[in-house]
């Protein structure tokens, strides 16, 4: 069985009550005997603990300090807290538990008022372990392919237009192959992990976090016919910048770049995969219906009398 | 002032517990001087009470019946038993009172648990009136057009594959204009009624209640470039059968007709119109966002952390 | 019948190959008998010709110049050149007929190919006149309700981020009522002429040009039961920016005005209209099928053998 | 490098003009030294030349008299046509080629006018392979869940309502875990070439060839929030049919079966897989391009001047 030593409670930035929180976990994992490192996500400030400082280069290894030392780490926060931490300690293969502090999460699927049964059974063993994998994303620059950006993204890797710009077009290509030229508000390029994010309003489908694949999703396409297109996540996808274009590239929506015209975006899966320990008995589906409202969703007006 | 002095009460069939509600209903109305009369809809049968004989002939005047000697009809039930009300009601200028016996409907709009003081506000003259189009269909068959089938819908008339078969494959014309072929599973013309029941289902808009039109909705259509398209509705859409093709069409998923290949489906917006009454306050919007559940909804994995 | 005695020929900004044709065509005109000025759309230079002064703010009568002395317009280029044309002749009655430069369009519907016979027979009165709505857009700024921006528009008015921010959250109300609350990558409210542009691209429905409807279409909603909503044309719709938004105004993708926290965007049926003249058998869904392929389309792969 | 020796070539069922076609590749194959037998698909008469015997029950093994003796197969058809041939050989390890004798297909990826030259290089052993995966599903029937039809799908599998009924209510698991409640017109389970056939018509992604997945398409869900799910092609989906329900499940279009309530449909990938052989150069990118039109898609309306 895996034994947890020294884990990193991690909590979102700026948070009303949630130092609280964080105490009561802290006292119930220190009671178990676990050694605590306390940080704060989403600010480069230490949070009045013994915290960790956050590299600010995306390019090298952020999570390097974090990881140093721990072997499991306790976010409590939303999705979007999980995804800066998941980002930096996927290299490091730590695992990460999330616990929401409001709303259920996809990933934070742990609720608030069950934090403490579902952290005793895990810390005793009685966990799933689920894998979920992410995307590097490397901008190369003409004339000689630099590489001007780098960066990862747990959820999606998203090309939208510049300031002063509506629209982007560019050039998509798999595995050097071209596939379209897209025409479009964005072009969302999402994980299974991200399919329930930003590229589900967009139209996008559902990806099972188990499916090796990664599903394209245009924002407001201009030719109707077009389509999300789901492809293996060993494909290379590269997205050429139109001459003219002002645009954009962004991870997770957390990391930004602009991009010069003729840039080329390139994503691929990462080598590195997070960790999610869930209570036994998680279900993907139950989130699913649970943050999708299937169970309550409205009858529309009947068919039949 | 508009004055009731009878009322139609008419309940759902077979319908559990729905006895008492009708009695505690009557005896409000019969303690307020009004003339209460009872029916059961969905049967031909009579219910116990002084009931109302139902013709079995759309092509006649199936509400005469009904709407002899009442000035206002109440329904309790769910939407699919309002839209039978409604529909035969439509030619006798008798407004009409949903009372949900179930989910909130669309046009059921009054919770079972708050019936009183929505009656009695509406009785003392509190309440707003909304009228609601309908659509009268016929189908005329060759050689010489005779007319095979007719009848009225307030949701919606959809042509359907007959059995054994999958798709259709029409004409449609706008006004004797040629507007497209269409391949698809079916064929939806809703109101802006039914906008929001099947319609909704196959990808339609929402159409208010109070816009002068009709929208034309495939399901699951084969040219990609498809989309639904909303027309005045003063226009007389037809609906050609294709030569091959074994067909059927249905009025709001009540009353069927089975189809000949080359019969012309003629559907025009009825000269008559069905009125609901609402209590004061009544919001379309507030109905839609519950219907819909955009109070409750998603706010799917956050876009920024 | 109407006679046109003095036309104002106009061409778009900037476009190769465009003189020849316009000298073509105002010999054709001058042959005819008619007075010809010519101006160049999209740029406020004067285009080497006697031509028309643009007034540079909106909000006042910028097409007052033109309009002048005319009473025909004839527009050479594609639908974007005719937005700005129309929304500026369409208070002074003045009516338009557009000659597609390059692709076939919506509203410069007749083909490069085919002008002279086409203007020959609206020239002698042959022609189809229709008529199309159009929106008018007013900022209001607290604390005093002072009109920060205004402008009309043609297709749509569009409510999307300004720089540095990916979302929009915006309440809507209709004639006062709260309808909903909308965070979406952007909120269009679009014309009839205009549901076939943007709109359609956000997966709007197509509205029927004498549809009298406005259709509100959010591109990419988080609300994943959200819908695109038909309503008359009579309504006001009243957008308000949240508190801590960073948004932007566009009229037909042509006007754009940044926007303060807590503004209201007011938008209503302008009482303008323009007037574009067809060619006689002018059919509107002939268009719609050329433009969307509906006659080309795909069959995908068959569904039975 | 591949020898093939003998092929069997085979048509479509009364297709005009197709025996010409037929005869002269014959010609083409027994003059490079191939020996050839013909048949005809979709029928099970001999169609006048040395042919095969079609078995009629599709849970024996009808491909197996077509597979005897052959080491390649031709056929010149549609899609349709292809699916039926590549069910029946998919088991026997035999590589087809698809010759189009009507529209591009998707499988049948060699034009008509071309089949010379692309024979000719596959022959000559300038091809590549690429593998499809199957569905292969069974119907078990309540007391003893005794198998009450079998069948396999290249395409998919699709539960649709029997005659007299609009719409299905299903349970759906996926490895034995409940995944939702399904309310729609149908319900399509497709591999990733049938995510461009029936699939694509009810707003289905689009599947890599490639993509180790399958994906549930609902059509027409009454839950507005339901969307496209894409699962692993290792997981076993189980559809279970509601009480009241007269469905049917069919495969590929091409089989039905009536389905009794309570049934379980069980679906998963078929350890047989079909082998295509394509010119050199086959890009399935293109293939997808020319279908859906993406290259002389609509540039709809513009959204700048």
């Amino acid at each position: 069985m895996e034994e947890f030593r020294t884990v990193a409670l991690i909590g979102r930035f700026l948070t009303k009550g949630i130092d609280q929180t964080l105490d009561r976990i802290e006292h119930f994992l220190r009671n178990r005997g676990l050694a605590v490192v306390r940080r704060t996500a989403g600010s480069d400030q230490p949070a009045g603990h013994p915290s960790l400082q956050r590299a600010t280069n995306d390019t090298q290894d952020p999570g390097a300090a974090l990881a140093a030392g721990i072997d499991l780490a306790i976010v409590v926060g939303g999705d979007g807290t999980m995804l800066g931490v998941a980002r930096e300690l996927a290299p490091h293969q730590i695992p990460v538990i999330g616990i929401n502090h409001g709303r259920l999460g996809f990933m934070t699927d742990i609720p608030l008022d069950r934090w403490s049964e579902a952290l005793g059974a895990i810390l005793d063993g009685h966990f799933e372990a689920e894998e979920r994998t992410l995307l590097e994303t490397h901008v190369l620059r003409a004339p000689d392919a630099t590489v001007a950006f780098q960066a990862r993204a747990l959820n999606d890797v998203v090309v939208a237009p510049g300031s002063n710009d509506r629209m982007i077009e560019v050039n998509v290509e798999v595995d050097d192959k071209f596939m379209y030229t897209q025409r479009a508000d964005a072009l969302i390029v999402a994980t299974p992990t991200g399919s329930t994010a930003y590229a589900l309003s967009a139209n996008g489908p559902i990806l099972h976090p188990q499916l090796a694949g990664i599903v394209l999703v245009p924002v407001a396409p201009q030719a109707l016919s077009n389509r999300p297109i789901v492809l293996p996540d060993t494909c290379r996808v590269t997205i050429r910048i139109g001459e003219d274009m002002n645009a954009r590239v962004n991870c997770d929506m957390q990391t930004f770049s602009d991009l010069h015209p003729g840039d080329r975006i390139v994503i691929e899966r990462s080598r590195h995969r997070i960790r999610f320990l869930h209570p036994s008995g998680y279900s993907y589906f139950e989130t699913l219906r649970a943050k999708l409202s299937w169970q309550a969703l409205p009858i529309i007006a009947p068919r039949v009398p």
